[in-house]
């Protein structure tokens, strides 16, 4: 199959999962037990269907199918981490973060429900995360296990020594001098905690041994820190004219930045070492990893 | 053991199992997996520490103990419990939620950490619940199950369709016309949820059976309710010379009330009838259930 035939088939599978796990309700005060307000409903649906690459569910099907794992039982979990995902862009949009009126070319989720609401269709989509994972866990008692400890790696690369942390520090640090410590820091955790985590879960479902799992760790984690790194480099290549002094920050943002940092030699470097890194990691999986290897090579290329 | 001893017991426990799964950190770029970013550690200790009578927690413990369960591997869905109330309080006192300076009598996390943070603070202690409800769920595999089950039902009530539903529908009804479905609605989520939470959850650690998850359901769901109403009431009886007129809503915060709905007397009647159900409930237990009926008791004659 091609790659991007195999890429839709799994796209597919995670908005049908989506589609199962959250349809849109009707009533504002259901009368049933387990049913979503529907404004509270369409607030999340809004979010978590509004495009996007898929690509951190896209990963944990492939890992999941790579490793020889039941694909079944991979789908809610890719779901759950989309859901994970879209909060955490929901929050990150709210003033107070990054107060974004737009995303993607649509209102963000607080212009449209108003703050609140998105505040709460945020909360709304972390809690129905787990609450499908754990739901997921308890209906497939013959893996049980796997299924627990890929709720358990999905929840720490989330939480507050993952991406949350990333965030936390993200924000404290606008307007600070730039510092290559801490700006690894954010993008570790910021944003390749939550391209490990997918690579993670599906070892877990599919019972991979230490070995693999470590292969797959340090594939995600040196895709997550080039693919950060050349969003940086397109950001720059895009605003050439304007990017004035290199100061360490992202002109319009206050934030810091790789090439503002150590320049966008280096910057190109780091990004092709670290692809490079990732490719070798993948490769131990043989030809089993044509779509992973494909995947990578297909980041690798994107323009903005 | 007395009423008092014993609920301080309880309270040790989950202020001991807090401090062991959320130390303060020192610094702010953790050099080792795991560890949570100080500055973002303090925001969440700071609401999570803030006191308060620890009534859900408190309400998992002794129904484990009454149950027969093991009181171990209760402390940490008690505490995870204790971690989504105070995550559920930071958020609503955001602005765009209730914009609160001041929550028992201290600043609230916004007012100290900045919204940003308080947000991420909220979000931290939501989705760390879950880490530690997994890893522990991990570390228990003569439970597995059970403790799988306990998160579940911890989810499922705090979720889109229990205690967030409850907040949803309570910021769009903001400035409605009063109408008894909504503030029933209201209250049942918004209030019960998560006090029928840590019951169903200490039945699923102790496998306790049908009929008693039942009981200790209905002994819950009447306490939340009568809680609320009594909440309602005392603040109706506070400042009765400045109620004016009774328009369905609570003269401050433009909300629905029972006292503004129904009337002060109708309200004590409902309250007084939900006591009673509680602790008819409760009493299937017989004399483990003695702790349960003192805290209830104790809940019934509370003052402001």
């Amino acid at each position: 199959m091609a790659y991007h035939e195999q890429y839709s088939r799994y796209v597919g599978m995670v908005e049908e999962t989506i589609e199962k796990l959250l349809p849109q309700t009707r009533e504002d005060l259901p009368r049933e037990d387990g049913i979503i307000p529907a404004h509270l409903c369409e607030a999340m649906r809004y979010s978590l269907l509004a495009g996007g690459k898929r690509v951190r569910p896209v990963l944990l099907l492939a890992a999941c199918e790579m490793l020889g794992g039941e694909l079944e039982q991979a789908k809610v979990p890719a779901a759950a981490l989309e859901m994970i995902h879209t909060y955490s862009l929901i929050h990150d949009d709210l003033p107070g973060m990054d107060d974004d009126d737009y995303r993607r070319g649509r209102l963000t989720n607080h212009k449209v429900y108003g703050v609140g609401q998105a505040i709460l269709a945020g909360d709304g989509l972390l809690n129905y995360a787990y609450e499908c994972l754990l739901d997921h866990a308890a209906a497939h008692p013959e893996n049980l296990r796997g299924l627990v400890l890929a709720a358990q790696a999905i929840a720490s690369r989330a939480g507050v020594s993952g991406m949350i942390a990333g965030q936390s520090i993200d924000l404290l640090s606008e307007h600070m001098q730039p510092d290559a410590g801490r700006l690894a820091y954010i993008h570790a955790h910021k944003t390749a905690d939550l391209l490990t985590a997918p690579l993670l879960a599906a070892a877990c479902i599919a019972g991979a041994d230490e070995a693999q799992t470590e292969a797959l760790l340090r594939f995600g984690r040196c895709m997550g820190l080039a693919f950060q790194i050349d969003d940086d480099l397109l950001d720059v290549e895009g605003d050439a004219g304007q990017l004035g002094k290199q100061t360490g920050m992202d002109a319009q943002r206050g934030k810091m930045t790789w090439p503002s940092l150590v320049g966008v030699q280096a910057s190109r470097e780091k990004s092709r070492a670290l692809w490079d890194e990732a490719e070798r990691a993948i490769a131990v999986f043989g030809e089993c990893a044509w779509f992973m290897q494909a995947f990578a090579q297909q980041l690798r290329g994107r323009k903005k």
